[in-house]
């Protein structure tokens, strides 16, 4: 199955269970949610004409040439009275524009005489250095529509429009199972045939950063019965995501009892590392299996175990900017699985760590992106690559 | 003074604040923090050869042509026996290769007789489908350098190394403070002259991505003892980051507070938007003051501040990446100051919001990255323009 066709079917599978759950926070905890309703405006920003710089305001009509007095002086934060026919205003810079100018002269421009008063040195226009009332946003506009993730730059929008806080999507809970015999927690000594679970800590700590609420269901034991109860045991969450286990043919207990107590279908996709995903449920609730090599975890999680649970949110906008760069290396033998190399922008072109094995995280940890090499395709050096920064995944 | 010389200047002092106090963390809690000292592979990875496939492992100088016997079934996690001389074993991904084999076959490849005994019918060689012992990693190599970043790829990694904890610096503990009397918190209402606060909301939650303490310090009135009080309540942290009051000409109470009890040096950028940047400190304590327009303080805070706040916890990588697209805008009148215009990547070209007022954070909102348009530069649509993923900057 391509990547694309696993991804659409994975979206469709995410809009068919959305999270309808809304939750009412201030703005200073809305960070990483997703926005539940549009955001309309119920301001003008700005809210009233004012200076886009230190300077004097008048009207140009009164303005024949000769020095004016200053009647007022306008700081930020000012309420000005009308301005005095004949006179300017001193203002600075985000005070409101008083009625009856519709000029600003900036302070670099003028000359201030020695019984204050003002002499305008240089040609004037009407509406200089006014920024307008509604200039960026009127009321009743969309601001930021439902669907929208928040990050500190729409929380400062929302701040700017007098929003004190927004209805965002509930969390999505997504239990983290790593299923394998072979598995030991870090600080435990490794006993014979056994490793360190890795992927644990990545899945946990990047749903973390997604946004999402993580229940860490530990090490599932290649055992039926355990499995069974495990998987029972994690009825109220929204997503179990699995790693490992699928790939090992006979000790496949997870598709044992998904087989059994739900539903299960092995994607065959063509992509390398990660190649098996499990999509499925168990007694309703939607599991998804990744491979257990963590370089194959990392990389189906992050091309489509993250858009899945972005859509759940309702997020429209889930895939991840693309950049066509240089390749900084050949790449003679064409695959016939999509490749995602970890690779970095080096002088502008993308470089690829030297061991692709998916067996350990030190290739992604050298990384600052994937590099997407398409089925099929060979490379010379200074063709372009895809390059996907890892930021655009990681968040 | 050019974009890249105020950087420069300010890393430097950042070296010479560097946050030295430590902490030993375990691992689930380092996301976002910086590593303290180097960590060193105390285990090789993977600790001894293993499948890389489901299949037969055999000791391919045993191999005559002849059906072979299966000796044993080894899953991962489990400690195999020596190979039987003239046998093979059933082997699982991930499961260690016994010794006496050097080969592994995938099970696509043999045929299994009604006896149980397996026919390859392949040509093999000499290591294949195994995964050498230490191949990614040695016991004693450094596989993350102080002063590395930490996020899930490197909790990851650390895991797969059997890990528990971590030393990482000690959190950079960050005042903010917003002047100017014209502020007013969203959920109260405006009075005259007066904006909602964007600026408070946006740098904390920005400031907590980054793996800041946070120290929220409220909005300054313009008022000099209140400034004074204010700034020497602030004694403990490790910088007071302030918005908005120092372009406001006559009003400027951190100035002169900043003057009478420790430094102050106004930096005029050749950067736009943003201009002004106050670097000083009051009483030891650095001060970094940015101009207080939403998107000024913005650009300056993602091009300048993260930097210097990476840089005082001991990272060396703090710039983004930045990537050549070609412009899908023109851009005909050069700028002596370099801009740096909200944008959009759309269908591989870089777009610019239709306001670029510094005025507010929609353009920043609607945008997924930052445009560089250079001091002195004209563009026209097609030419190449560098172009910043905003999660370049964000995180």
């Amino acid at each position: 199955m391509p990547v694309e066709a696993a991804l659409a079917r994975l979206l469709e599978v995410a809009e068919a269970a959305p999270i309808r759950e809304r939750e009412h926070l201030p703005l200073a905890e809305v960070e990483g949610r997703v926005l539940a309703k549009d955001l309309i405006a119920t301001l003008d920003l700005p809210p009233w004409p004012n200076s886009a710089m230190d300077g004097y305001a008048l009207n140009l009509a009164d303005w024949s040439g000769e020095p004016m007095f200053v009647s007022q002086k306008i700081f930020a934060g000012q309420a000005p009275e009308p301005l005095q026919p004949g006179t300017c205003a001193r203002i600075f810079t985000g005070a409101p524009v008083p009625a009856g100018a519709d000029c600003v002269e900036m302070q670099e421009n003028v000359q201030v005489l020695a019984d204050e008063r003002v002499v305008f040195t240089e040609p004037m226009i009407v509406g200089q250095n006014i920024r307008p009332q509604g200039q960026e946003t009127t009321v009743g506009e969309l601001v930021l529509p439902a669907g929208t993730r928040l990050g500190p730059i729409e929380q400062g929008l929302a701040a700017s429009l007098g929003c004190a806080a927004l209805d965002v999507v509930r969390k999505v809970r997504v239990a983290v199972l790593s299923t394998g015999d072979e598995l030991v927690e870090p600080g435990t000594a490794l006993g014979p045939g056994q490793i360190y679970n890795s992927n644990r800590v990545l899945l946990c700590s990047w749903l973390q950063r997604l946004g999402c609420e993580v229940i860490d269901a530990g090490i599932l034991p290649d055992d039926l019965p355990t499995t069974r109860a495990k998987l029972g045991e994690l009825q109220d969450v929204d997503l179990i995501l699995s790693t490992g286990g699928v790939s090992v043919g006979e000790a496949d207990f997870l598709g044992i009892a998904l087989r059994e107590e739900g539903e299960l279908t092995l994607w065959k996709l063509a992509i390398k590392p990660g190649k098996p995903l499990t999509v499925g449920h168990f007694r309703g609730v939607p599991v998804i299996g990744l491979p257990g090599n963590p370089a194959s975890t990392l990389v189906t999680f992050a091309l489509l175990t993250r858009p899945y649970l972005l859509r759940r949110q309702g997020v429209q906008d889930v895939e991840p900017l693309k950049f066509e760069v240089p390749a900084g290396f050949a790449w003679p033998q064409a695959g016939n699985r999509r490749e995602y190399l970890r690779g970095r922008l080096e002088q502008g072109k993308a470089t690829i760590y030297r061991n692709q094995s998916s067996g350990v995280l030190r290739s992604a940890a050298w990384a600052d992106g994937l590099v997407e090499v398409l089925e099929g395709r060979t490379l010379t050096a200074g063709d372009e690559v895809t390059f996907i920064p890892l930021t655009e995944l990681l968040g």
